[in-house]
């Protein structure tokens, strides 16, 4: 029997973003003179600071359009390095970072290398889901530990114990989490890299979020043992999403394996948003993103207990990213009707739980405040009328 | 056992590409004072064009920072389609081109939702050597065809029935080829178009180096048959290495599942390239790319018949890309120590065949004429020398 079309498996579990159906529907409302409050963008609503945008132009100036090395600017590396050790206290080798188009390129390069056909990995549900289909990509089976309050929902040295499987080679954390803002503590994160340690595994831990963090300092996972990969974005705290760049940082034993499959298989991040990066890390970049921070602290403090008050459940106060992971049954047990009548009746966007996982996500949906008090005010308000 | 580090199989199958090493030892030639003619280096050496530049600067000072669509700008998508009506009169639909982070990410997408494990491609032996890396990389299993300068180094349809595989989903061509710069005449792609599409097949074209023309025009595959996915890039022609920006045109039944894997692999391609790569198709850039050509064309005419008046055997003129695919046997059985010896001996670069795949490859190397007619005959002279 013919087909004129060849769909591999893998994508039957490869997963759309269920919010972009809901953006779509946002845009369209919006194209016809509606105004919609948008609480479902993963994204900061600042475009990105002016010294990298400077830094940006400067090198295109300058003529600097042509392919970098694999591992990125060795210039680049550096100031990495030097970001860890100023922040963090730790010595990284610059010949660890390797430059990446975003945090996708970091997950993608690492589980290339990483997985054979059918290896498992722990991760948290709910949690960000291209990490389950990095996963699925390479033929790897993502074993998805459901997560509650009770442990914030994170992963816990207990919970892995609990569903380590036989073909697992290690797990993948987020601290903070997407969707739930929530953090590890470095004691439970040590208790962790001891546990895969001693299984002879890896543990890749995601720090796009680390620099919005709103109580207290977090440490790095590198800082931990000598197992642990860390996947890190100029996206999210440096306000850098459209340039597409990130790092990964891996055991010394893994780098010219990456190196090769990054020659092959995307040649290098863009050159002028690796120039920008360099800027990220100047003082007058980091007070702006410092400013930034404070900002969006605040909306959490105005975000968080307007929606406790209006019987959303958010059991753990976050302390880092932009979003709050709601539980809302007290007002439906379908979150995806619920956003889309949400958005269709009130102009108020979120994101569906779907997105994030299996667990209970009917039960939940994320807010992001990734727009100013002003519309979370507005949202806040349209809510409480749609609510009642 | 216990093994630190975990290596998937695949990675076995994936090559560096050898001529990195070459370049590294190029540039500590130049560290420390020594000069060195590069051929070996596959980009233009001319920086992105003015209008590009402009509009990507533009694109920056007006703040357009964020993410883009996954499947790339609307603007962009249009201003391709009206380029294949300009350049080839024919009709695309917007909706099937997927703006991508270079033809690499055209290429991984592709694959990824075309091959399940075990699945086959038929490819040209020279080729790029990432076709089958990406192929490797899902699991999949590449069928090197060893080409001649019979077929003008290129697949054929009696190639392609001699050579089709039980596993076969389609095959992979590249016109021009690298490292070959070598056409598939229109004739000819029909017939492969046919044949794959009596097998229930697609072919893939790799188009990067369609606008590095020097005879004819040539017409798209996209126009042949409607089993056909186009691979193309602003990298090459439009002289934007660095930005990472490329396009992907498929039938109609893989956009979803297309635009489901580039949510989640890349997000999208980076924002200040697609604006820059919007200024692409602008009769100012149109002119410059034009009088570029037109250099290179006056490269090729100089450097390939100085390369068969010393004894280098290239049989078939290429007719694009900036490439010279020539039999060293006359010197050398072991191109790969052949290209050491002249860089570390004479000071010029060049290419071993061996990165281009496995068959005679020990008998080719590859030049690239991306550098100055001036550095070209120095590189000439240099080459004499060092074979008489």
């Amino acid at each position: 029997m013919k087909k004129s079309i060849h769909i591999a498996r893998r994508m039957r579990h490869i997963e759309p973003f269920h919010v972009m159906e809901l953006l779509a529907k946002a845009r369209a409302i919006e194209a016809t003179g509606g105004c919609v409050v948008h609480m479902e963008i993963g994204e900061p609503d600042f475009i990105t600071p002016q010294p990298m945008v400077t830094a940006g132009i400067e090198a295109l100036r300058e003529g600097f359009t042509h392919y970098t090395p694999a591992m990125g600017l060795a210039s680049l590396r550096e100031a990495i390095a030097n970001y860890y050790l100023d922040q963090y206290r730790t010595v990284v080798d610059p010949q660890r970072i390797i430059i990446t188009p975003g945090a996708s390129g970091a997950l993608q390069l690492m589980m290339g290398v990483l997985i054979n056909p059918g290896d498992q990995l722990l991760m948290a549900d709910p949690g960000y889901p291209c990490n389950r289909h990095f996963l699925r990509q390479y033929e790897g089976e993502p074993i998805s530990v459901p997560v509650t309050a009770d442990s914030g929902y994170q992963l816990t040295s207990a919970l892995m114990q609990q569903y380590w499987g036989k073909r697992c080679v290690g797990a993948l954390l987020a601290s903070p989490s997407n969707p739930t803002g929530t953090l590890i503590s470095t004691q439970e994160l040590q208790a962790m890299v001891n546990y895969t340690l001693e299984r002879d595994a890896i543990l890749i831990v995601d720090e796009i979020y680390h620099g919005l963090i709103y109580e207290g300092d977090a440490q790095t996972a590198l800082a931990l043992g000598n197992n642990v990969v860390v996947i890190n974005s100029f996206s999210k705290y440096f306000g850098m999403t459209g340039w597409r760049l990130g790092w990964l940082i891996a055991p010394e034993g893994y780098i010219r394996a990456l190196e090769k499959l990054a020659q092959n298989i995307f040649l290098a991040a863009a050159t002028p948003a690796q120039y920008a990066g360099l800027a990220a890390f100047k003082p007058e970049a980091l007070r702006i993103l410092a400013s930034r921070r404070e900002t969006f602290r605040q909306r959490r403090d105005f975000l968080l207990p307007a929606l406790r008050d209006m019987g959303f459940d958010i059991p753990v106060t976050p302390q880092g990213a932009f979003y709050l992971y709601a539980n809302c049954e007290r007002f439906t047990q379908d979150s995806y009707s619920f956003a889309h009548r949400l958005l269709s009746e009130a102009g108020v966007a979120i994101t569906p739980g779907i997105d994030f996982g299996r667990y209970r996500s009917n039960q939940h949906v994320r807010f992001a405040y990734t727009t100013s008090i002003e519309q979370l005010e507005l949202g806040v308000d349209r809510l409480k009328r749609f609510l009642h």
